[in-house]
């Protein structure tokens, strides 16, 4: 009988990717995986170019319907930001754009006024890399570095205008 | 009986925002506006530094699917890509990030090999400004642009690095 290993490096040699089920990736900072990110609609993006990446901000469905209509200072309960982090890079073929290269990390503002009350109404989450390990360094990595915006829900995203079309 | 522009100026001086129908939106280059796009999820983003614009790049599900895997040369017939084009600004409280300003135009590409065989097997189609006005000047105008990638089924996108997670 195969190994598990064996059969991982079968995988491999056919070229199939690993997928990894979110239920076996373990806490970040006593928060589950939010299974299904990858699917959420967008609500921003920013490039930094003080440390040259290059984000979307995502959010679940209570974070779109509040960004939509700017109900945003408070984010409602229920709300979960999301902030998918890549090294910009050139594109090939237009090298004025500047365009997502190697992935860094998901990280994830979650809102619960009443669960995360200490955390100022927020659950601080991050996982990183393509393995998506989590980051258990403290949620207070997180709160110093959003602390310019204290006043704004602790967050720095704008939602961008989108038509108003349904 | 109030008429209808009365109406909705009763709408604006009551804060809420005028919503209008996609039904209502008119065709570009014959193609039907793409109802719904707003809550599609991500493919990649771009800044383009020689236009002052920043973008995100997303997808109906054929396309996100397909990009996810890398099935992209060709793409799969049912496809569609939405390329979403705001003007870049500073952010306020973070003036290395640029991010999202006023709203420009969303514009898609819409993949059937034989429907659009005319065009390289895609409909070129674009929407302006918040009113989401059509453009009708010709897929040529659209096609000219992406001649550089037309080995890359005409597409300049590289889908961005998403983790391997179910």
């Amino acid at each position: 009988m195969k190994s598990k290993t064996s059969f991982f490096v079968s995988l491999i040699l056919l070229g199939l990717p690993i997928i990894t089920s979110g239920a076996d990736i373990k806490q970040s900072h006593d928060i589950n995986y939010p299974n299904g990110w990858q699917k959420w609609a967008s609500i921003a993006v920013s490039h930094r170019t003080d440390n040259n990446t290059i984000r979307i901000i995502l959010g679940n469905d209570v974070a779109v319907e509040a960004a939509r209509v700017g109900r945003v200072n408070p984010w409602p309960d229920g709300a979960i930001l999301g902030k998918v982090v890549w090294k910009d890079i050139q594109l090939d073929n237009w090298e004025e754009a500047i365009v997502p290269g190697q992935f860094v990390h998901a990280e994830f503002m979650l809102k619960d006024s009443k669960k995360y009350s200490k955390t100022y109404g927020w659950g601080w989450a991050r996982w990183v890399g393509q393995d998506q390990k989590p980051f258990n360094k403290g949620a207070q990595v997180c709160i110093s570095c959003h602390t310019p915006v204290k006043d704004r829900d602790w967050v720095f995203t704008d939602p961008a205008q989108f038509p108003n079309i349904k």
